[in-house]
């Protein structure tokens, strides 16, 4: 079992490379990581150039020797990218798996889009950093190996569901990335967001989701709220509730979900 | 002339109503302003609650012995009551101007796609805070008295515009309040972002103006711009030129625009 990690957005350390590498060997005998060098470049914001990220992506992706792609770590630089590599991508590619969330929200939306079967939200190595980051690395790495589904928020059978950062979410509506997500439940985490931001991109994709079949909406954890001024007022879960009762999309609850350790894989629609 | 002034955003202070009171009754004879109590207000982050704003605005916009809308503010809280208060405005309503820009955005553009016809970007009353701002207020109560057009930015004949605020018009795609512009120039203008969010919602907008018969994208002004770490390493006209390529747009150059006293009069359309 070979996985291929590559980073679309900002740059890993060498250092957080070899961290997961050795919780994968400690723990996962038959997994091997493939760190593409790609992850330890710096470009401005982005783990190298445009062009070199995309190649990275695709080169992992049409792979025959890779099994699954596992995306390093967020920051900003995914959507630049995403439309085009999106378009190389060859029959090797969609058998695979692609794990990741946060920026790579925007990759994940336009492979959902593409019909690629397997794909999810849940921890990227740069989690290693956070307290419990041990648990989540392996969270990740049990679901891309097709282990038993543990420390899933969306198991087989509970219909379909995607789940994303609500601000990436909101900023790949209406683009070539957007997928069709009828009948789905959606599920969106927030972090380092002021309140009333939260509450604008609730009004945004919300207002979008008005009489698009969405089965509904369920609210992960927003955490690092910045400091409004003056206070908004109003608990994240008020927010949700409000935009959700404007549009006619149902309120299904808090979801296991963030920019945290505990953060659950969300398998992307009913596998 | 009679101008009315609401908030749909956050609170003014009754200083500022004075102080522009104080401008209009030197400079304009034959002007006076209404500012509604209701700017005076505060709840939470808002001039008032949802409803309260909401009112304040339709009284004034039905009012037939008010003869202008002009918008006290920006801050956040437009959104929140756009759609709804313009279902409910009438015949009186649609004859008169409506002056503002930043969170007014959201009801300049529900009006427009409802077919208003005197709409436009432009300083607000607190604007008289900013350097300058005795001209900014000047300019936006000539606009407002259907005055000689001192200080537009986009003058009759120059073909169909529109301004917003870059995140605030990111935030209404897909949108019951998204206006149609087929054939408009698109001035964007912001303020206090990072330049990787400027990036990311230059994305989003521009993808999804691709093959919608946009005539072009000009740039206002990009003002504070936070400190990106790592340097983005582009400039928002770097940034601006890279999204109407990838999206196929023209890039028509920079506007006279921002959260400044220097900010233009835009007429929304042709007018």
């Amino acid at each position: 079992m070979r996985i291929g990690v590559v980073a679309p957005s900002s740059p890993l350390s060498a250092g957080t490379a070899d961290r997961v590498i050795a919780i994968a060997a400690a723990s996962c005998p038959g997994v091997t990581l493939h760190f593409h060098p790609q992850c330890f470049l710096a470009h401005n914001h982005f783990a190298g150039p445009d062009e070199v990220r995309a190649d990275a992506f695709v080169d992992y992706a049409n792979d025959p020797e890779i099994d699954a792609i596992w995306f390093a770590r967020g920051g900003y630089g995914a959507c630049r990218i995403a439309e085009t590599a999106i378009e190389r991508l060859g029959d090797a590619a969609r058998g695979k798996a692609y794990l990741g969330y946060s920026d790579a929200g925007f990759l994940l939306a336009g492979l959902y889009r593409a019909g690629f079967p397997r794909l999810a939200h849940g921890p990227m190595p740069q989690d290693v950093h956070r307290d419990g980051g041990d648990m989540a690395v392996l969270r990740a790495l049990s679901w891309l190996a097709g282990c038993s589904p543990v420390g899933m928020e969306a198991a087989p059978g509970d219909g379909k569901a995607v789940a994303f950062n609500l601000t990436v979410f909101s900023q790949l509506l209406g683009t070539a990335l957007e997928p069709d997500l009828e009948d789905h439940v959606l599920m969106l985490e927030e972090v380092s967001e002021y309140m009333y931001r939260i509450d604008r991109s609730m009004f945004h994709v919300a207002s979008n989701f008005a009489d698009r079949g969405l089965s509904g909406i369920r609210l992960g954890r927003c955490s690092d709220v910045l400091a409004n001024d003056p206070d908004f007022g109003e608990t994240e879960e008020q927010v949700v509730r409000f935009w959700c009762r404007h549009a006619g999309i149902p309120y299904l609850g808090r979801a296991d979900i963030g920019h945290d350790a505990d953060n659950k894989i969300v398998p992307f629609g009913s596998s």
